[in-house]
């Protein structure tokens, strides 16, 4: 393996080579053969096709060219290896290893990784196993019935998202073991509508929160015990209806505040955790331990096709490179994910998460200023119903909106209807493929206001069903994609440094200290008139 | 009044003065003086500051001439009179109509077009009144404890916003009359998860469809009927669990398959038609016709308070003067929705539709082509949840996102706890105070990881509560929004072409005939093989 360097995309000579490149124009290159070609398998059974994306052959060998300048496969491979990748952080970045092990061991203070991570979820499955049998009840001698996940950002988006694409598979096949539901806002309207349909006798809560100091996820868990106490159950204890997710190192660690306590660490960045602890808990204990593990596979397949050097073979790096190419060269600021599944109706929540957070970044991995544009704005709504709303925007907008679909042959429930000669099911692969094709190629029309400019690319990612499997792959598909736009832009994609002033000034009206006159004008409108001292 | 003259914005001598104007830095000019100045009262007891936003006196003196130029007010005036502003489709716009009476008696073949939609709601509020007295009863003789719209686009996206926000305040009071839910996707996983949790014996399903030809409704409601049948229980009828809401000239009115239909007509657009029949008929029967009337007193007060021709004294106008200068003088290219309030969790995505398939169009209201840009895409997630996702890259990205805040000094339950001396509202207000100064000062910091540029401009709808009575008023501001900067890009915002082509391209794909190798293609991949002949 060649040493790695690290350099800023405008540095490489196949940037400049790409900027040189003539543009395509979608609707005269689109063909059916491309869609043959333009095709590369994914694991899980999923393929992405890339046919009605903007790029040509040229394009294609100068994409390839910038991964091997920029050594995509080489620094993934380093990374796996536990290289330090959070540079400012000064963290390796481990959230493969959960699912699998590709590369060396990572041992650290005599410690290997992989077994602690794998221990954690052996940990889970038993602990789940206990709650499924009856062993573990609440404090009023009843079983479990609903597992509520207290967490917010990487600790509620990843694992919802998860929770809901595996939901109505499971009941329709009568396996969905305990119902789950989410706690996220530090609003008292999210944990009060929450709990309103939650028997509390019967609810086992999960505290997520690596540091174990997120404030939201305390203030909520102390929301949770105030309303099991307020509900006067004789009997009702809640440290024996609550679990923790969080490092050893955190004061939730060990606490006779929990039932038990499971652990990720420093390694595992929150957007990152849905195939850690954080996500296994709930999904454990929602599905049981097959399904999870189901999901762990998908990832770890889609992990290892990220290996490949070759780029026509990678999903992931394809995906990463002609992204960059959208951004950099063609110059569009936003991505929309519409995936033609409604188990997938949070999914683009959890994506908008993984992708902005990660590469929203203005400097280098090495903290220096970047003169060009790093993440794109994510957004998306599901199909068919993104069609009613914002999609005429999409066709006729006067910007270009670059389009990532998902879609399967088979529903997760069989129950489905024929009306005018079709299933429901027809109906909505029809309208997907009808859709890449009037985005792709457009419609002249004498009358300006009936006419597509067309030219609107787009990529499917596309299988047979959404299985735990091809869910697992689904969403390390899309983790590895912004590793490699990380890698491409030279940033680093794992730390989340945007997030802490907000923190301090919070911090700073809440005690009132330290506030100036525009904070205290603000503080004033929204009805904190006069802060309260530090209790 | 003076004639109306329809102009393209880039003509109008105030937008090449706007061009001319310094720009502004926001962290210079931003004081708790302009705090108090930058604000414009608005219905329902919420006000709009707009401190934070990118502009100062001379802008907004230009704006203001803008506002002249264009006649904003006058042509809201003249569509409230009934002028045809739905050019390419020929009609009126009168969604302000079926909340009061601003213009004229709008009067068609003899019949008071006011007095139509009132009766509609008054019909709406005697069926809700039997419906909850017990005097209508499902099939089987129970009462009906859930309502389910079947619709999708504006039949959804809007009323499930409306119920969303309205529901933790009525369950915390003992006043939900009936459950909502929806069903909106033709994936069939939608219908199935939602009738999971619904007893059909108690349930009222409202069918809306303004042209009663809808796809994806009109195979949900299949889909509905065929569930009832399968669940084999003896007396249960259909037609005599759902109603209508459509036009008086759908295949769907006055039909038997229906215990009821209530209509809309052609000048009720699906996006705005929140406060018509369409979301009239699930809020009155979830909420009483008390709550229906209150929000649409609050969106009555808002039109009103929309007539204002002095932009600093009219929230609408100049919400929609501050958006066209951010999106067409300074080029940015989105805007993000933020509520701190978890009972908007679903408003950014009715909002998403309103304004993207308003006004995401490429000529102007005559059909000629513009050459500049029109709407933004639009997202957002409620506060504080976005703080732990996508606000990494509004504060650090590369990109400048402008942002609309909302947020009330009251929740909607009163249930609260206090940890480390605030309450989770205390916190809640905090956390919205405390952004609107990160994002607009930034910090300096030597670390340029840990910088923040600021001159992220934004502005704030904040209230007391969201009352029913507020959630009228800020759904009017948004719909005059989008109205006034419909003017300003003198466009049409009341039609959608852009819909059109996907639809029939899916036609195509579903009956086989007159598809091109790509549509065959793109067919095959999805598992479309061999279409089925027409039926």
């Amino acid at each position: 393996m060649s040493a790695l360097e690290f350099k800023n995309l405008d540095t490489l000579p196949a940037f400049a080579a790409l900027k040189r490149l003539p543009r395509i124009e979608l609707k005269k290159v689109l063909s059916a053969e491309r869609v043959e070609r333009f095709s590369i398998p994914m694991a899980g059974g999923l393929a992405f096709n890339y046919a009605a994306r903007p790029v040509d052959d040229a394009v294609l060998d100068a994409l390839g060219q910038l991964s091997r300048e920029q050594q995509l496969p080489e620094k993934y491979r380093a990374l796996l290896d536990g290289e330090i990748f959070n540079t400012g952080e000064g963290r390796k970045v481990l959230h493969h290893l959960v699912r699998g092990q590709l590369g060396r061991d990572v041992v650290e203070d005599g410690r290997n990784l992989r077994a602690f991570y794998v221990e954690q979820q052996r940990r889970i499955d038993a602990f789940a196993a206990r709650v499924h049998a009856g062993r573990i009840v609440g404090s009023t001698g009843k079983p479990f019935a609903t597992v509520v996940q207290i967490g917010i950002g990487g600790s509620d988006l990843g694992p919802r998202a998860l929770y809901l694409a595996l939901t109505t598979s499971a009941e329709a096949r009568g396996e969905l073991r305990l119902r789950a539901r989410f706690i996220s806002n530090v609003d008292p309207d999210d944990a009060n509508e929450t709990l309103r349909g939650v028997d509390l006798e019967t609810a086992l809560f999960i505290l997520v929160s690596k540091s174990g100091t997120t404030q939201e996820t305390l203030t909520n868990r102390q929301f949770v015990i105030e309303k099991m106490r307020a509900a006067k159950i004789s009997g009702l204890k809640p440290e024996r209806h609550m679990i923790a997710v969080t490092s050893e190192t955190s004061p939730l660690a060990k606490s006779s505040e929990y039932l038990d306590s499971f652990y990720i660490d420093d390694y595992i960045g929150g957007r990152y955790s849905a195939t850690s602890a954080v996500g296994g808990a709930v999904l454990t204990l929602a599905f049981g331990p097959d399904v999870f593990a189901e999901v762990l596979s998908g990832a770890s397949e889609a992990d290892r096709t990220a290996l490949e050097p070759d780029a026509r073979r990678n999903s992931s790096m394809m995906d990463a490179l002609i992204g960059v190419y959208e951004r950099n060269v063609l110059g569009l600021p936003t991505q929309a994910v519409l995936p033609y599944s409604q188990a997938l109706s949070r999914f683009p929540a959890h994506l908008q998460q993984l992708d902005m957070e990660s590469n929203g970044k203005h400097v280098n991995r090495d903290g220096k200023p970047i003169s060009y544009q790093t993440g794109p704005v994510i957004f998306g709504e599901p199909g068919t119903n993104g069609q009613h709303s914002f999609y005429q925007l999409l066709h006729q907008g006067t910007d270009i909106v670059p389009l990532q679909f998902v879609g399967f042959r088979e529903s997760q429930d069989d129950f489905d209807v024929s009306i005018d000669g079709s299933s429901s099911r027809t109906k909505l692969a029809a309208n997907l493929a009808a859709q890449i094709v009037a985005f792709a190629i457009g419609k002249d029309d004498p009358n300006p206001n009936k006419s597509f400019a067309g030219n609107r690319g787009s990529s499917v990612i596309h299988g047979l069903q959404l299985t735990p499997k091809a869910l697992g792959a689904l969403l390390a598909h899309f983790e590895n994609k912004v590793m490699f736009q990380g890698f491409l832009w030279n940033i680093n994609s794992f730390d989340q440094e945007g997030v802490q002033l907000g923190k301090t000034l919070a911090g700073r009206i809440l005690s009132g200290k330290g506030l100036d006159p525009v904070m205290a004008a603000y503080a004033k409108l929204l009805g904190i008139a006069s802060p309260p001292p530090r209790g």
